[in-house]
C-alpha cells in the first residue's frame, strides 16, 4: 500500500484495493463510497477538475472501473461488516488517506532502498495510514476465522488528514447503535513496543479558507485607485495571531498558506488564505473561528475590500472512556512485545476521529483513540517518515485482543453522552 | 511580431526575426545579444532553467540556430548602426519583449477576429512592444534609403517590462556619445493622431524581492517552537505601505505579489514577496528602497526569521530635453495624420529607456521619450489590448522626419548632465 | 505681549488688551467676538471648564470686565476698521493666539534674560504671533494717521494653531466683499531682510480626533471578556500611516498624540488618538480623512470596539495671487532693510488664514499670504524660539507700504474663484 | 484603615499605624521598612519625587515622624514576631497597598453611607487590603495572649498591587527557615461563608514598561526627517498580542497603558508602554517576556528608533501544598460562620506572595494561599467595592485557629523546592 498514497478523496485505487481485499476475506455487509455514507456529508471536498488524473491512474493500474465508476466526483472509503449472533456491536476505524509530500530517494530511507518507495510523484504515505488500513483489513480476516459472536464495524475512512472524511462517516447508518469504538493511530513519538490506550485532550480543529477580494490598480500611477487585497491581508495575518487568548482553555490559529497578488507594479487584486483554528474544546474552537473570520472580514473592510471566509471542515473535542482505556491497557499488557503501557497521553493535535468518538458516545456507548508505538527515523508528515515493521503484528494482535475482550463485557455500563467534555473542561476551570 | 510574444530575456525568436529583417535592410553594423552588451550588466535575469523551453519554441519556429546558441543563457536584443559620413550620433531605443497574459480569444479582439492572435499561451504583446520593433525596422530602412549623413544606431532592447536591459544597454559602447536619444512608446492613453513629445516625472523605479527565512512546526501541537515567517511578511506588508511620505516629492511603494506557507496546520516556512519602490527622483527611488529593506529586514527579526532583500533591477529617473522636445513638436506638428502636439506630460509611472536618457544627457546629449498615440480599446497590460495600425505610420514618419532635422541641428548645444534633474527637484521644493 | 501667551479661544487677555490699543487709536467699527463672527462658526473649541482659570486670570490682570463677558465661553479676538472716502476695501489678517509650550528660562534666551518671559506656566508664544498682533496694531495706527482712502479690515484672529478661527472670520460680513487681503507671518526659516511675497501650495489640513471605546477586562483571568480598544488603535495607527498615496498630488497623514488604556493588567476600554490629514488640495484633504476615518472605525469593528472620529477643524488650500504678490514684492523691495525678495515660496504646511483667502478669492479679489523674515535662533514651537526685533518694523513697513499702493490699484482685475486653485491641480497632473 | 488608602511603597501612614497598633500588642521582634529587608530588593519602585506629598500627608495626620524618617525613600512595610519556646516557625503574609482609584461616594456604598470612605482623592482601598492587615494585627494579638509555642512571623508586605514587595520580603531573614507560610486574601468572587484552603495554578508574572524613543519632525512639512515612535509603538502592539501561544501551558500578554506623541502635527519622539506577561510556569512567564522585548525592540528597530524595555518586576509561579491546604480545610470546617470549605481552587491571576511560598517551600517548608469569601457587591479593583464585615473575623479565626492546629505538626513532612511546580507542568504536558 506505501507504493500508492492518494490524497484525500481520491482514495481511488487505495479503496479499490481496500475492496477486492476484504471481497477475498469476505465479509457480510461491504459498501463503496456513497454506499457507505452520504456524500453531501463530505467536508473538504476538492474542486472536481482535481479526481480526473487520480481516477485514470488508479484506472491505468488496474484498479476495478466498476467500483471506480462509483466513487465519481470523490466518493472514496469502504464500510466492512461482520454480523454474528449475540454480542456488543463494535467500531473500528482506520483512515486511508496520504499526503502532498515528496517521498525522500535518499540510501538510508527503507522504502527507497528496499524498492517500495511511493510511486506517485509529490505524494507519499508520510503519516502511517497504510499501515492502518493494513490494521483495518487484518482485523476483519482475524475476526472472520474467530468464533466472535457480535458485530464488528469497520470503517476505512478517507480524507483524514484535511478532517473531510470523519463527519460523513459518523453521520452513516453504519455508525448508529454501536456499544464500542476504537481508533487507532501508529507512531506519533512513541517507540515500538509502547502502547497509549487513550488520548485526552484532542483539540478541536476548523480548517477555514479566507479570499480577500480587491481591486486592482496600476501602483505607481494612481495606487488609489485601488482597493488593496495586499494589505487587507497583511492587516488580517497580524491580527489573527493576536486573537485574544481565553479564560476556559487553550487556544490556536494559524495562517498557514497565504498568497496575494500579481506582479510588483500591480496593486494586488485577491489575496487567498488556508488557516486553522483549535481549541482545548469544541467552544472554544468556535470562539477562534468566529473571531478569525471577524478579523478578516474587518480588515478587508478597512482597505475597502470584501472578504469571503468559508470553514471547510472541522471536526469537535472528544476524550477516551476511562473505563474503554483500562481495558485496553489491560489486553495491551498481555500482548507479545508490548513492554509499555500508558494508561492515557494528551494529544495536543487534531483528528477527525473525534466525530465516530463523538457520534458514539452520544449514543451511549464507549470509545477510545489508542497509539501503538513504532521506532519511526523521523517526524511524521516528513519525506522520510517510515515505520517499524513490528508495529503492524502489535497493531492487530491489540485491537484483535481488545475486540474479543470486549465480547465478554456486554452490556455497555456507560450513559453520557459528548456534551460532558465541554462541561468537565468547564467545571475545572480550564487551563 | 504580434503572434510571437516572448518575455523578458527570452526572447529569442523575437531577436532571430529582427536580426533577419536587419541583415535584410544591410545595416554597417549589427551586434546580437553579448555582442551588443555586457551579459554582466543586465538585470533581473531568470533563472537558468527558465530558458530552455522558449531556445526551443523558437528552434521550432525555424530560427536561425546559430543566432540562438549567440543568446544562449538569455542574452536576446540586438543593436544595429547605419554610420554615414559627417553629422550628429543619433540613438533610438525600442523595446521587444511581451507579458506574462493570456491573449483574448473573444470576438471583438481584433487580433483574434483577423487570426494574428498570440499562439503562445500565456504570453501576449500587451504593452505595443511589437509596434516599437516595427518602427525600429521601418526607421532603419526608411534611413538606409536615404541620404542620411551622420550616425544612427537602433537598440532593440529586451526586458523593458522587468527594468532588466535598459541598463546593459546603455553602458554599451553603442550608447557612447551619442548627440540624440529617442525612446518612443505607442498609446499610453492618448488617441490616433496625437504626439507627446517629451515626458516629465517619470519615476524612477527599483523593483525588489525579498524572501524571509524562519522555522517550520505544528501548528497545533507547538506553534512556539516556529519562527513564523508567515507572521513577519503580514508585519513587512503593513508597516511597507506606512513608510513616510517625503518632504522632496512624490514616493511610491507596493507588495505586489506575496506567498508564504505550505499548509494550514504549519507555521510558515518561508515567506516571499515581490516588490517595488518608486520616487519622482532618483534619490527618492533609494530611500524608499532603503526603508522597504529595513522594514522586511527588522520584521524578519521581530518574529525570529531571516530576510534576504535584493534589488533585481532599478531605473533611474530622467526627464526629457526641452530643446529637443521642441523639435520633436515642430516636426510631429507637420505629420500627416497627427492633429494634436502637446509638447509634453506627466508621466507618473517608470520606463527604463531612462538609463540610455541619463547616459546620453550625462555625456552632453539631449534625449526625449515621445508618446505616438493609438486609440487602444482596452488599457495597456490587458488580455484585449490592441493598436490602431495607423499608429504604425505615425510613428514612423515623426522618428524618421525627426532623425533628418537632427541632422542640421548638429552640434548639440546641450551640456548638463543627468544630474540637474534631481538638483532642479530639490530646487523647486518638490511635489 | 510676549508675557501673556494664551492658546486658542482662550485669548481673553490679549484680546482685551488689542481692544484697549485700538480704542486709543481709534477706529471707524470695532467688533469684539460673538460681534465679529457667528460663535457657531467656531471650529475646535476647547470643552467649558477649560475657559474658567484663563478668564480668571484676565481679570486678575486687569482686564476690562465688560469685554471678558462679552468673550464668556471662549468668543475671543476683535476686527477693527478704518473706513473713509473712496477706494478699495482691504482685509489684513493676524493672528493672535499662544502655545501650549514650556518657555525657556536659560541664559542665552533674549526674552528669559531680559525679563519679557512668559508669565503663564506652560504657554508661550512660540510661534510668532505676539509679532503679528503688534503689525495689526502698528498698521492700524499708520492708516488712522495717514491719508488713506478706502477701507481697512484688520482681523484679530484667535485660534490659529488649532485651525478654528479662520472659519468664523472669513464667514463673517467683515470678510465680505474686499478686494484685497494680506495675511502676513514672521520668519517661517526666512532670516532677517528677507521677504517672502506669496505662498504655493500650502496644504488643506484637518484635525482630526478618534476615540475607541472598548470593554475592560482582567488581562490574567479572561483576556477574552475585553474588547480590547489597545489592540484596536495598534492596528488604526499602523493602518493609517499605510492609507495609499494619490496620484493627484502630495498627501500626508499622522497620528500625533494617542493614550489608551489604563494598567497593565486592564484590557484597555478606552484609547484617544489626536490625528490630522493633509493634502495639497482640498479634495485631497478629504480623500485622506475619509480614509483616517474607515480605517479608524474598521480597526475598532475588528476588536469589538467602536469609535467616533470627529473632524475638529480644518483649513482649505489657497495659494497667493500672482498679480498680488508681483505688487507686494516690488513694494518690499523697496523697504529699508529688506535685502531680498522672494515672489513666492513652496509652504509645505497649512494655515487657516486660506479660509480668508478663499472667500476673497471667490468674491473676486485677490490675496495673498507674505512672510517676512527673522532670525531666530531655533525653531518655531521650541521653547527657546525668538524673533529679531527688526522684523516688527520690517512687517510694518512692507504692509502699510502695500496698503498704500493697493490704494491705486484699484479696480481689482481679478476674476476666478477658488475653486480654480483644485482645477490647476488636476489640471497640471499633479504630484 | 479604609479611609487611609496608600499605593504601592507609599504607605507612609499606613504603616506608621500598624507599627502603633503592634507595639500596643507588645511583640518580641518589630522590625520597619530597611530594618526588615534590604532596600535594593525592592521592585517597582516609582521615582522619587513621587513619596513627597504622601510622606507629606501622613505627617499632617499624626505618624510618628521618627518612623516616617526611617522608610524615607519608600521603605515602607514592617515585620512583626512572637518568638516562644519550642515549636514551629510560622510565617503569615498581609498585603497593605491601596490602588489608584475614586472611591465611589454614591448612595448604597456603605463607606459612603456610614461615613469612612476613603479620605484621600483619587485612592482607594479596593482589593480589601485594609481586611488583611486588621487579620494581621488581630492574629498578632490572639497568638499573642494565647500559650502559643514556636515562632510566629507576621509580614505586613507594601506593594502587591505591582508585585514590588513580595520580592524583598521573600529575601530577607525573616523568611529564613520558616516551616509553613500561610498567605490570606478576602473576597476574590467567593461569598460570605466560603473558604478555599488553597489556589492553584497561580500565574507566573512580569512588569514590563517599554519606551520608545524616536526623533520628532513636522508632519506636514518633512515626515520623513522624523523616526516616528508612534509608528513603532503601533507595530509593537499588535505584534505583542501575537506572540505565538506556547505547547508547554496557559500565556498572557497585555499592554495595558500606551502613551505617545505631543501633537496632531509633530512626529512622535516618544512612546511609552506599560505591559505584563504572564505564564502557567515561571519558565512559560520567561518565555512571553523575552518575546515581548524582542518585538518591542523590533519594532523600534524597524522606525529608525531605540527601545528601553525594563523588567519593573516579576512573580514566580508557586502552588500551595496539599499537605498543608488539608490541615486548612479541616480547621476551616470548624470554624463558626463557615458553611462551604473548597480544597483548592484555580486561581488565574499573579500574586506576589508566590516570592514567599516559593522561599518557604525551597526551605523545605510548606505553603498555602487561602481565600476568605466575603459578600462583596462589585468586583475588585473597582469604585464602589467593599466587604462584608462578618469575613473580618471569620479570617482571624481560620487563621489563628490553623496556626493553633500547626503548632503540633511539628516537624514538617514535606521535602521537595519549588522546582517541582514546573517539573510537574511539564509531566502534565501543559495547558
Amino acid at each position: 500500500m506505501h507504493r500508492h498514497p492518494e490524497p484525500a478523496w481520491r482514495e481511488f485505487y487505495t479503496t479499490a484495493r481496500i475492496v477486492e481485499e476484504i471481497r477475498a476475506i469476505g465479509v457480510d455487509e461491504l459498501a463503496v463510497g456513497p454506499d457507505a455514507y452520504d456524500p453531501a456529508d463530505r467536508m473538504a471536498v476538492p474542486e472536481d477538475y482535481r479526481f480526473a488524473s487520480w481516477d485514470e491512474r488508479a484506472r491505468e493500474r488496474g484498479a476495478d472501473p466498476d467500483l471506480l465508476d462509483r466513487m465519481a466526483g470523490g466518493n472514496t472509503g469502504a464500510v466492512a461488516v461482520i454480523d454474528r449472533g449475540e454480542g456488543p456491536a463494535i467500531g473500528l476505524r482506520v483512515d486511508i488517506d496520504a499526503l502532498f509530500i515528496e517521498e525522500s530517494d535518499e540510501t538510508g530511507h527503507d522504502p527507497a532502498d528496499e524498492g517500495f518507495r511511493s510511486e506517485i510523484d509529490g505524494a507519499m504515505h508520510a503519516c502511517g495510514h497504510d499501515v492502518h488500513m493494513t490494521w483495518g483489513l487484518a482485523v476483519l480476516e482475524a475476526i472472520k476465522e474467530s468464533d466472535f459472536s457480535g458485530r464488528l464495524v469497520v470503517f476505512f475512512q478517507p480524507a483524514e488528514e484535511t478532517s473531510g472524511g470523519g463527519c460523513p462517516m459518523a453521520k452513516s447508518d453504519f455508525a448508529a447503535d454501536l456499544d464500542y469504538l476504537l481508533a487507532a493511530h501508529v507512531g506519533l513519538d512513541h517507540p515500538t513496543g509502547e502502547v497509549i490506550a487513550g488520548i485526552e485532550k484532542p483539540l478541536a480543529m476548523a480548517h477555514i479558507d479566507a479570499t480577500i477580494h480587491g481591486t486592482s490598480a496600476h501602483a505607481g500611477k494612481a495606487p488609489n485607485e485601488g482597493d488593496n487585497a495586499m494589505h487587507a491581508m497583511g492587516t488580517a495575518i497580524v491580527n489573527a495571531y493576536g486573537i485574544p487568548r481565553h479564560a476556559d482553555g487553550m487556544t490556536r490559529v494559524n495562517i498557514g498558506y497565504a498568497e496575494a497578488g500579481s506582479a510588483s507594479n500591480v496593486i494586488a487584486e485577491e489575496a487567498h488564505m488556508e488557516t486553522e483554528a483549535r481549541g482545548e474544546t469544541t467552544e472554544l474552537m468556535e470562539y477562534m473561528t468566529d473571531e478569525l473570520e471577524r478579523t478578516v472580514k474587518s480588515a478587508a473592510t478597512m482597505h475597502g475590500c470584501r472578504a469571503d471566509v468559508e470553514v471547510v471542515s472541522k471536526s469537535p473535542r472528544a476524550d477516551s472512556d476511562p473505563e474503554l482505556q483500562a481495558l485496553v491497557s489491560e489486553v495491551a499488557n498481555g500482548v507479545r512485545g508490548i513492554d509499555r503501557v500508558v494508561p492515557a497521553a494528551d494529544f495536543g493535535a487534531s483528528e477527525d476521529a473525534t466525530f465516530l468518538m463523538e457520534r458514539v458516545q452520544r449514543d451511549g456507548g464507549l470509545a477510545t483513540y489508542l497509539i501503538v508505538g513504532t521506532d519511526h527515523p523521523t517526524s511524521h508528515h516528513t519525506p522520510t517518515f517510515d515505520v517499524d515493521e513490528d508495529s503492524l503484528e502489535h497493531g492487530v494482535d491489540v485491537l484483535v485482543e481488545t475486540i474479543r475482550e470486549l465480547e465478554h463485557q456486554h452490556p455497555v455500563p456507560h450513559v453520557d453522552g459528548p456534551a460532558s467534555v465541554d462541561e468537565r473542561a468547564d467545571a475545572e476551570g480550564g487551563g
